[in-house]
């Protein structure tokens, strides 16, 4: 794990690129003598780690006392492409345009990439925590999919948050009720791409003995802001 | 309005009885040199006032720097009942033995209660305006469709917290689009009596353009403690 530059913002919170191997990844650490809880925090559908609302909510999170880690695994992000990808998503963007159905093609495209990215989550995890800085025990934060798998193979993960608004393939909505630690399903009422009883029936379907749903009225992007403090306290009642 | 008895507890809250007309109530009032912001609490179905839990969170609201008060309401706790409510009530509890549909019944009880509720309410609400040590704004807490009927037709009410564990009548259900204040709808999943199909449609249903859906896993009474937190940083938002 190489830190190939930093930044300290204005609380105090150090903002560190590095790379694993092939995997490029951002680091966020807060002032602290003792070593903190980790939280991985990843984007649905394998958006970019630096995207501006991940990055927010990255920094606000850290602020909270919590190291939190974010990386463009295989295919995500800025990552190079396979032709086939790159295929898959052409056709994705044809068929959104020309109004048909996008199930079976998301399932094609995120299927595989969370095969793929779960395996550099977990290398990038093995790296993480023999940081002094970083102490257990370590939160998941954002995308569903990968987080239902992470969740499900790596016992490490000790709470998860996850955001409904991304498709969750076959494979991740059968391993729901494998996933039992505690969390807490954010919703968005009216998001315009993803079904509300799909996100129902997921949180439903997870094995956890104590999860919590919140449910916000509005799009995709609508979530308030306050669901970012709700969330620190869900992972303060586990983490800390 | 006259207080009959009064208490200080551990924390300094001032725990009084009142009365106001034939109304019992009671009024927890945190210590403060300012007026508090007052929220008005009670319990689905017209549960008694000296509820355990309902004294448990009321105490516990009022710890955050709310006056709060709840009042025993015409047919509601331990208020007289009429022979024609005492006939409906053994006629439920008749049912509910006999595992048969309890719906009408229950509307043809919780309806009434809710129209004879809702004037007494307003007029506590009055007389706790006048008292120096409450100022505004308004909170409602509890029972759903007592608090839809209250919000729909008294404009001092700021915000609304409700738990979909009671029976909503006819009436309410179709009021409830007029009810326009933020809201936060609890909702406990696998609730043995209400239906969850109901409360989804209960907030989908609100006109409110700011409400939140809290769902946890259990039954009717495993509400999980830290949803009184998140209650009080709801209230927090919108009435401070």
């Amino acid at each position: 794990m190489q830190f190939t530059s930093e930044q300290r913002l204005d609380d105090g919170i150090l903002e560190r690129e590095f790379t694993l191997g092939e995997i490029p990844g951002t680091l966020w650490t807060p002032e602290s003598a003792a070593p903190t809880p980790l939280i991985l925090m990843a984007h649905n559908n394998g958006l970019p780690k630096a995207q501006p609302r991940l990055v927010a909510r990255a920094r606000h999170t850290a602020s909270y006392g919590y190291a939190v880690a974010t990386i463009d695994a295989a295919g995500c992000g800025d990552r190079p492409r396979s032709a086939a990808d790159e295929q898959v998503r052409a056709e994705l963007r044809r068929a959104m345009q020309a109004g048909e159905p996008v199930d079976e093609i998301f399932e094609s495209l995120i299927g595989p990439l969370v095969e793929k990215a779960v395996p550099e989550w977990r290398t990038t995890l093995d790296a993480l925590l023999t940081l002094p800085e970083i102490g257990g025990p370590v939160g998941y934060s954002g995308w569903t999919a990968l987080g239902i798998h992470l969740a499900a193979v790596d016992p490490r993960i000790a709470a998860a948050g996850f955001f409904a608004g991304g498709f969750v393939p076959r494979a991740q909505r059968e391993e729901a009720r494998q996933v039992t630690v505690p969390l807490l399903l954010l919703l968005q009422w009216d998001d315009e791409g993803n079904p509300r009883q799909r996100a129902l029936d997921l949180f439903d379907a997870f094995g956890s003995k104590e999860k919590t749903l919140h449910a916000n009225l509005g799009g995709h992007v609508g979530t308030p802001w306050f669901e970012v403090e709700d969330g620190g306290r869900f992972y303060d009642r586990h983490l800390k």
